[in-house]
């Protein structure tokens, strides 16, 4: 009896640490160059809902017990079936009119993790990320590869123009009128810093992510995107690459970025905050800020999001504006898009 | 005329300094657990060959005062063109009994990168690496986007069957005998770190890769890869991920990893090394000691070969042999394979 007792008092111990233990979730719906005045009040009202609703959908999951794994895939599956975001449906288009999508997800406590990149029929990117670290023996999975095993998963898949809408295909025409001859022989000859710079004229909002911290104190991270308008058939950027657009480790932070892929793969940009972080001892803030310093050394924009184990968030980008949002607890949720 | 003097007393001083100052390039064709015992010593002798001319054209380039970034694709497309090694000709089969192959490239002074996944008719997939790097707006390009960009850049362009090797064909046989059922159906659940065994026990040789330190001062990295044997349709490992595979930036080092690309890959190991070494300033001895051992914490297996900007050079590898060599300035090349 006196044995049943105490193991009574233990798990009523640990049931009100779970309810007390710090949960939150932070998203992101991409970076850019842009002001109130762009922005019609109508879509920018649309957008702030979708963010909310994202939000709301990972802190249920947190709420009530669920993994910030669970909690980073609701959140942004919500921004990929929205069209306002450039990940799944809405996605922008390649210079051959096709949507290829990346996506890439990772938790902390054991940092396993998952990535597809081009995926052309999976309604969900980041559940076909989540299949990869989960179902199979890889991390990373390209092309054809990828939806089919999608496929083999049971995920839902849609036909290719489920993804289509018509004010990115209106972008992709803006873009080729603007770049005249095809893009990839316009590039000045080894000039890279250069480059960037025509990339992100063209991403006035992109790609979304998620970082969250469930009750159990771990990390997760996810980031799904579209890529960038007018992309070569096989561009590759940050988003579904471990260490540049996603990282999560317990021992440091959960990280999502976006912005232009190109900078952010040559920096390890994510890696490098959780580096920072680690080996430096810097705030998620600090790191973030430096991380992305060193971005925009390569003439690249962008943004983060980052939170650690206590739920301390960092938010940082260099452009005029980033969608993002937090929910920490039951704390209202705040939304931003500009400074 | 004084000014022409002083005009030519500067360029002697200029040139015996370039003269003088150091250069170097290490090269890595995987690692593995065998020993002495399990390789024929015709076979060990050839491949001593293969590595020491590959040395040997990378010390050419740089002598002659060339760049790192010539020097790496020099030194690894001889690796590729071998059939000893499992990059470029010799590479591992798919579970389709196909050819993907991946290759990566990074200079310090600019971190320009530029990186191929998945590629099947490109002779030499370095020097697609390193097209995308120079006449892209790209930094990774994957599947048939890379081929078609490969083939409009000029590039030597094989048939698919040109990588056959029948000493491969046969160990994809034996790994799927081994396997028994489809292998991504009998992966545990959630067991990332269990999955990477499996791997492991296939990879006898791998990866090629090399880093270099040119006259001029700048640090360049290089790898390039099958893959694993029976690897998915669409897999792609750590060799063509930037911060994974490869990295190098003139203010730390240049690395090439070799191993279990799904663990390098979740430990984002080669930015690791350049993390400890510049936020940690750690040498790239223990640097790259403490990355693998991240690695390995993760039931995974591998090396690295790690250069800085004064010709130090660390090789480190947890397992029971690395192929590797060394050429330094005009010293004899130092090549080794047990420890």
């Amino acid at each position: 009896m006196k044995r049943v007792a105490a193991a009574l008092a233990a798990l009523a111990a640990l049931s009100a640490q779970a309810q007390s233990a710090p949960f939150a979730i932070a998203v992101h719906g991409g970076a850019g160059n842009f002001t109130r005045a762009d922005l019609p009040t109508e879509t920018e009202r649309q957008r702030l809902a979708v963010l909310a609703e994202s939000l709301e959908a990972g802190r249920r999951v947190l709420a009530a017990g669920g993994t910030s794994l669970d909690a980073v895939v609701a959140a942004v599956r919500i921004l990929e079936d929205s069209p306002h975001f450039n990940a799944g449906k809405g996605s922008v288009f390649t210079s051959a009119g096709t949507n290829e999508m990346d996506a890439s997800i990772m938790e902390g406590r054991e940092r396993r993790a998952g990535a597809v990149a081009g995926v052309t029929t999976v309604r969900n990117p980041i559940t076909a990320a989540r299949a990869v670290m989960e179902k199979s023996r890889h991390v990373m999975l390209a092309g054809r590869g990828a939806d089919e095993f999608a496929k083999e998963q049971g995920l839902e898949i849609v036909a290719p123009s489920y993804f289509r809408t018509q004010e990115r295909w209106d972008q992709l025409q803006r873009a080729k009128e603007r770049a005249g001859t095809p893009l990839d022989h316009d590039a000045p000859k080894g000039g890279a810093a250069k480059k960037t710079t025509t990339l992100a004229a063209d991403e006035k909002y992109g790609t979304v992510g998620a970082v969250a911290l469930d009750k159990a104190g771990n990390l997760a991270a996810a980031t799904s995107t579209g890529g960038i308008t007018n992309k070569r058939h096989g561009r590759v950027g940050d988003s579904p690459i471990i260490g540049a657009g996603t990282w999560a480790e317990n021992e440091s932070v959960a990280i999502s970025m976006t912005g232009t892929g190109e900078t952010i793969l040559r920096s390890a940009a994510a890696h490098d905050v959780a580096a920072l972080v680690k080996y430096k001892g810097y705030t998620p803030q600090k790191a973030a800020d430096e991380a992305l310093a060193r971005v925009k050394a390569l003439d690249g924009r962008g943004g983060a999001i980052v939170m650690d184990r206590t739920g301390e968030v960092a938010f940082s980008f260099n452009t005029t504006a980033m969608y993002r949002g937090l929910a920490k607890g039951s704390a209202p949720a705040e939304i931003h898009i500009y400074r």
